[in-house]
């Protein structure tokens, strides 16, 4: 039973997927023995958290009630009061927490304080599925890194374009939709030097459906990308530029870096408060991520196609490291792999 | 109704599945009115058509019936008495074809005989599905070639082995297991000498549900591989080999042709009445069946790994002719992609 409340929680949590950034997504169910007397979920940062919107159709009978969260409860007050003096106040009898807050200097805090108030607490109740449930916000808040995943497009035979230096459509319509949604719903998306200048991409969600963009992220060390290049020229979206060569460009945010390497890139992003980056990647991007251990999740759409030996390849290093195939469907013509790195 | 009627026949048909080589799938239903009175299929070569099973459960009730029937009735007496006659002695009022027989020296002929006999023939009903049941007969009949459905193990960026000389296992346990139920279900394999000489592979299929052995058959054009090789010496299945260099191999059929040509060796296999062909190809052998359009379906099994630029494509050449995946599917920690060349 109590299984069965937490998985309806994690359930609920699901509630706020793609708006909570920079927050993690939670839900909170209360039962008063069998019952089910109030539930909620965090829906946008700066709105209520999860506990607070089940308290608020629990009402009375909170007393003594059983509460089910997927997150620890916060101890601190941020834009909206503290979760744990809410659930005191309620003087609820037990709190079954899924997993703790990431963070070191704070995890297990919240759930002392309800101790500390006479409240039993419970730790650990589905918590493999809370900690999957918001991957890349614990992968963020303990690595201090961007949730990375590494988006590539090739034909059956691996390639992504059939020569160098030109861009080849090889995957279909719908699978251009999928990116433009993936897009919207990261906090950036990263291209390299080779992908700006033969692409000339805009980079922008075009989706009618959601008009979130994200901020483009263009890697740039040794300054080739000309002015004119698209993501500099259309103020469609945030372009933040990283180089080594300092340079001026109209409403492009430029990071000088002296060592412009993808950790340096990466810690930087973190600092400004990127969570989750969607990086596109020609071979050369790619090969990057992998090797250094940068990727967290891997989505590669399959076109039916072979484009032969002398085409592009999506990376030309072997990866030692092993992956893990978590989802494979049909997209239009063609195929979306999502993976996971170990 | 009728579509429904030749829609369970063609699912009847199914029945007979892997076991009515070299014949093809056929399914009847027999019904009065409402009614179905009878139904049957073709099980194995040898024994009852469909239409006589079904009409020995319809018995006396076919006099005035419908028959529904995925294949035209045969006119001709093989192993088994006409079909033709079986129908008109019973007297049923109706035939419904969903398909012509492929032989265009016997196409028609049973329609033309059941009508001369009073019967009113419809052709054509379901019929695009009635041939998809059976690509490989049509497939066989009307060209003259075995169904080739080519199979190849790859990693994610489209490489079949680490190193060229040596054998990599880049899929697990269910697709051996998959590849094994597959070598039951073909007339024949073909492997080239490459995959001989490197893996010395046995080509059998080593289930313990079924007991089914192809035919293994080897092109080794210049009389490369060794007479140890252990499908020259385990007889565990029969051997075939081509070659232009005439050479004795005990217990081994060799067909020495002056020009060993893949159209070539195509042709003499379907003179022996192989009907599928199961290729596992390497490199060289996918590039040459793929570009000289002798592929009907391709087999790729996809390992979530990444080998790099130095490992061994499955394929050197682009391939200007489109195909499509017909089916993506799970197996074990690796994918299985199912495509139809166009």
């Amino acid at each position: 039973m109590e299984q069965r409340f937490m998985q309806f929680a994690l359930q609920l949590a699901q509630t706020g997927k793609n708006q909570t950034s920079p927050n993690p997504l939670v839900g909170c169910v209360i039962t008063k023995g069998e019952d089910i007397v109030g539930f909620g979920a965090h829906l946008k940062a700066g709105d209520a958290h999860a506990e607070v919107n089940a308290l608020k159709i629990a009402g009375d009978k909170a007393e003594g009630a059983n509460v089910y969260v997927t997150l620890e409860p916060c101890n601190h007050t941020g834009q909206t009061g503290a979760c744990v003096d809410a659930l005191i106040a309620a003087n609820v009898a037990h709190v079954f927490i899924a997993t703790l807050d990431p963070n070191p200097l704070v995890a297990g805090k919240g759930a002392r304080r309800l101790e500390q108030a006479g409240i039993a607490v419970h730790v650990g109740l589905l918590e493999t599925e809370a900690k999957a449930l918001n991957a890349p916000f614990f992968h963020f808040i303990s690595q201090h890194q961007p949730y990375v995943t590494l988006k590539q497009a090739i034909s059956l035979d691996g390639k992504i374009t059939a020569s160098k230096g030109e861009q080849t459509f090889i995957t279909g319509q719908k699978v251009k939709e999928d990116v433009h949604l993936a897009r919207a719903h990261h906090d950036a998306i990263l291209v390299g030097t080779n992908t700006v200048c033969i692409d000339d991409p805009s980079l922008t969600n075009r989706l009618s459906t959601t008009k979130k963009q994200p901020i483009r992220v263009i890697i740039d060390r040794f300054g080739k990308i000309p002015a004119s290049a698209t993501v500099f020229t259309d103020h469609a979206a945030p372009t933040w530029l990283f180089t080594s060569e300092p340079r001026e460009l109209a409403r492009v945010r430029v990071f000088v870096l002296d060592n412009c390497t993808l950790g340096n890139v990466l810690r930087r992003l973190a600092d400004e408060g990127i969570m989750t980056l969607y990086v596109e990647a020609g071979c050369g991007i790619a090969d990057a991520f992998l090797q250094q251990g940068f990727v967290q999740k891997m989505i590669t759409y399959v076109a039916p196609k072979l484009l032969g030996s002398d085409a592009l390849p999506m990376i030309t290093k072997a990866l030692p490291r092993p992956f893990k195939f978590d989802e494979v469907v049909r997209i239009g013509e063609d195929i979306k792999i999502t993976m996971t790195l170990k």
